[in-house]
């Protein structure tokens, strides 16, 4: 009897009706930067995470005590939001104990367009962390790629084959996914420079006309290893 | 003055919208099996193929004089019609001067979704037909995919890495598209083999299981060149 359990890869977060089978563990990937930045948030201390589409549903937080909102949109931070979409705006930023309200361009849209069925999010940061309590889980699994405005981007895919191939490894996971199998195909051809493989990419360029290179340099090769996994109970993110 | 065009590539039929700008040439490509039998039965003489969405829209011309009906559903003929979805139900077939109503899982939707702009149809069969008029037409260029059942495949993709890489060459187009990067990463990867490369996709397998692999050889490596553009002129493909 074959037990082994799927994974399929979604590239956007408007094609996650396509997947959605209302058993699979979904793990929500933002790689630059949503997810990366809701892991160092929860290693920076921070007690939940509520993410939210809408700037004007974050803004209701931000007289609350306890709270504070972050947000994004097309890559930049959003005036009078005390946080933006980088991991650094956390780190030693006193944000232990708070609940932190966060709405970006991508990220937070999968998460909510997958909350029927159990949800995670990984990063680089996270990704050992995640593999392991997806193999010992051993349920079917879909890597939900965030994309970027309902089209494909590149680094995401990317994320979803590293971790795809921790899961395969294991044994307990079979893939029939022409979508995960392109993803692993990148993957491999990123090499050992996933910084410099991306470099033509759609996001890296618009980050780096941003100057947020360090963001980018940070959530491909984080210079931290995190063993906590943010879980969605009911509309906040906890720890696992 | 940069006055290079643009490509893109679309990966589903679905996603179309995110895509469509009411000026761009929209190729359609359905490799395994649609646009290889349209570019077929053009060859064999057919006078126009008429795509329509459903089974019952296709049955309405089945009696009338000078047109034949053709089906396919998840990869498969369908009762009641004249011909399916293999390009060897047209070779020798005597169906020129013919009008073919034809109506696939995917290809067909992708042609319909598209029809606000210009649009022709592609395969291994007319690559350099197509890739030639494009250059000379020097239009924005959207590559969709017709994906199957909305979800990405491998093969489409593969093909407009083909497609796109003429178009690089000409030097007359440029992109920015992550979607049209990946597809030419997988075109790399497949090396000189897209027959084995794709061995392990859900669609090869599907219509191995169904014993067309003599279907699949022939789209990926056609006998014949031709150089007929399909073009969809109101509700039907006629030779450009």
């Amino acid at each position: 009897m074959n037990t082994k359990k799927k994974i399929s890869v979604c590239f956007t977060a408007d094609q996650f009706e396509k997947y959605s089978d209302g058993i699979s563990t979904v793990v929500v990937i933002d790689l630059l930067r949503a997810t990366s930045v809701i892991s160092t948030a929860f290693i920076e201390g921070v007690k939940s995470i509520i993410p939210v589409r809408s700037l004007d549903e974050a803004l209701q937080y931000k007289e609350k005590e306890g709270y504070i909102v972050a947000a994004e949109r097309n890559a930049e931070p959003i005036e009078g939001f005390d946080y933006g979409n980088s991991p650094f705006h956390y780190i030693n930023a006193n944000v232990a104990g708070k609940t932190l309200v966060l709405t970006t361009t991508n990220g937070t849209k999968a998460i909510n367009n997958a909350k029927d069925h159990k949800v995670i999010t990984a990063s680089y940061i996270n990704i050992e962390a995640v593999a392991h309590h997806l193999i010992e889980e051993h349920n079917h699994v879909i890597l939900l790629c965030s994309g970027w405005k309902g089209v494909f981007n590149l680094e995401d895919p990317i994320f979803a084959g590293s971790l795809a191939t921790l899961l395969l490894e294991s044994d307990k996971y079979e893939s029939s996914c022409d979508s995960l199998f392109a993803s692993i195909q990148l993957l491999k051809n990123s090499g050992n420079n996933l910084f410099d493989f991306l470099s033509d990419s759609s996001h890296r360029r618009r980050l780096k006309s941003l100057n947020m290179e360090d963001d980018t340099r940070f959530c491909l090769k984080p210079p931290v290893n995190s063993d906590i996994i943010p879980i969605l109970k009911g509309n906040k993110l906890v720890k696992l």
